[in-house]
């Protein structure tokens, strides 16, 4: 059967929209949404990847689709897989189930795992690479996919700021630079990611929980690790320490030292402060910059970041935004690296 | 006559369009757009004010409607004007010409020029006040009636920063932090403006000629007035002073001496440095922000503003986000004060 793009499209943004919804649970596995069309192009099954070691997101929205699935489109936001993991291969589900068309975003970078295309096409199935591909390896992607690459988790450095780029008054004081509705975003983002870093002056200014919370204030399901970086004692009442999530305080002062301890994670949040995003950004190991932006002027000696390693202009370190957003009063800005 | 409302909308953001065109070349007339559409609704006369002592909009338009205006509707960003200045009332113009409706958004605060509506609604004219009205206040006519309600010009403080709030590298160099784009735009804003303000130390330290040029690289055909303020000498061969436009040299610390120096003037650009940029900013006469972001970090000590007098975070100077829009690679927002 053939489908028109625009539903094919359409198919994919909802695939997309849940594997948001299961971002930060999937650990190992990636983050995928998965939508199942039937014969006559109507959505009859969705899913995302289940939580750790559980079912794809292929197998996932299958289930829900039953025998609707039989003569249908399979539109996915990765290469389905073809290995036996902890499940057995997609592939072979995706043939069991009788799709004739299968619709995927990005192609599976991992070795072990792909070939599912190359399988479906062998049976016989249409095969449809690449849609929507830049929007899903630029977005719920793209901390796995920087993982599969790299080796390394991917850093997304988060932090509020007012207009002047000031993260304190001169006093110290910043509670609370920005609004309600950027630190719910904020929680949310938290509850996402693997581990949350930051120095230990941050610590000891702050004494801040580092913990995702839910709306009502009370602790999200998932909590990230929590990690401290730094050559000074934290008390052992600091709030970090609570029994809220785990722990991990690592005293050194090298960048890729923090990251290869961080070795499990895939999407971990640097929250600061000055000294340590600074250390983060002079070693390249920063991949977004997640500023919250408050509509405000502090000015004084309190900068978001201090060196960043640039004696003249020529040398700046160079990025895009690839995300410009109001949220409240304020404004929520994402950069990536730049691509010359 | 009746028009849609829709269509009435649509004819006052033509007039908003053309009052834009005009903006900077009123003086000391507010930049002011008009539309006249017909009896069918058709539009059959557009105009915006002319130069310094010429004809008012209305009268622009009516020119161009000649016969056509007769049973049609004016609609006009400020409402028409009652008395003889260099030209006689529009008020005349309107009714001579036998429009039936007049749509105005902005009522003239200025108490000579008032009573245009009173007068119209007389005659037996439908008069609708108020389409449109706040974005044309905080839009076209900002300027114009900031000065009408202060008796000082309106301030913007206009700056060219990097993400981290950063306006040069930790060696002073500069050139360039934002693109071509926004390089494009601020030429354009200043040929809109009726003076450009810097310190001495910008003038001392980059030789800029101030002046608005055009995308080819030729003189703008209004220069905006160039004003340089501190009690240093500057070279009688700094690029500043030479014939390309106007030159006030105003040897003074007190933003509100600058400004009484200005009287004149309506729409002021304060192109910095961070030392004037913050004298200006504590002494609570900037009006507006218009910050150019290019995404880049650069670190180090020369911030965008200094000290804007911001002891602790309970004191911020607190702005609100008007427009927030790319420009090129580069994000151009705007800020006006915030309303409690
Ligand atoms: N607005 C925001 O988004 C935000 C976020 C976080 C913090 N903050 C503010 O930032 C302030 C704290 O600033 P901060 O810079 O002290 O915090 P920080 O960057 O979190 O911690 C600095 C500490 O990190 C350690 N460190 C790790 N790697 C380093 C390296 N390569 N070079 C130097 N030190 C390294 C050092 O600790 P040792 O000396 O122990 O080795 C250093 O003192 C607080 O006022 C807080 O409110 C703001
Ligand atoms: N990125 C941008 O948008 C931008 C724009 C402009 C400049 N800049 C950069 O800014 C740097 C120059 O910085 P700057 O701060 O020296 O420039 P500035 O603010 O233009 O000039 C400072 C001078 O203004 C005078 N002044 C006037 N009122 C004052 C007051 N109330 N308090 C103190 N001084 C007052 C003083 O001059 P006297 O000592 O002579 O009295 C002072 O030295 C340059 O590197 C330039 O590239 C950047």
């Amino acid at each position: 059967m053939s489908v028109a793009a625009p539903g094919i499209e359409a198919a994919m943004r909802l695939a997309i929209e849940h594997s948001y919804r299961v971002k930060g649970s999937t650990y190992p596995n990636p983050p995928v949404g998965a939508v199942i069309l039937d014969t006559g192009g109507e959505v009859v099954g969705v899913g995302g990847t289940a939580p750790t070691g559980g079912d794809h997101a292929e197998v996932m929205a299958l289930r829900r689709a039953g025998r609707l699935a039989e003569g249908g489109v399979a539109v996915i936001t990765l290469e389905p897989c073809n290995h036996h993991g902890k499940t057995p291969p997609c592939v072979d589900a995706l043939l069991h189930a009788g799709v004739t068309t299968v619709v995927y975003a990005v192609a599976d970078p991992n070795e072990v795992a792909a070939g599912g295309a190359a399988r479906l096409a062998e049976a016989g199935v249409d095969v449809q690479p690449g849609v929507l591909a830049d929007e899903v390896a630029a977005g719920p992607l793209r901390e796995w996919l920087h993982k599969q690459r790299t080796g390394l988790p991917h850093v997304t450095w988060k932090y509020a700021g007012s207009v002047d780029g000031r993260s304190a008054a001169a006093d110290g004081s910043s509670q609370w630079i920005s609004s309600e509705a950027a630190r719910l975003d904020v929680h949310r983002r938290r509850a996402a990611a693997d581990a949350i870093v930051v120095g230990t002056g941050t610590v000891l200014a702050d004494d801040p929980a580092l913990t995702a919370r839910l709306p009502d204030g009370s602790l999200a399901a998932k909590q990230p690790l929590r990690v401290v970086v730094g050559k000074r004692e934290i008390h052992s009442e600091a709030r970090v320490l609570n029994d809220d999530s785990r722990t991990m305080v690592i005293r050194t002062h090298d960048p890729m030292e923090v990251l290869q301890a961080l070795g499990g994670c895939t999407d971990v949040l640097l929250e600061g402060g000055p000294t340590l995003a600074g250390a983060f950004l002079r070693a390249g190991v920063v991949d977004r910059i997640l500023a919250y932006v408050a509509p405000m002027l502090l000015g004084g000696p309190v900068t978001v970041v201090d060196d960043v390693g640039v004696p003249t202009i020529a040398k700046a370190l160079r990025w895009q935004f690839d995300g410009v957003d109001r949220m409240g009063p304020d404004l929520v800005l994402s950069l990536v690296p730049h691509r010359a």
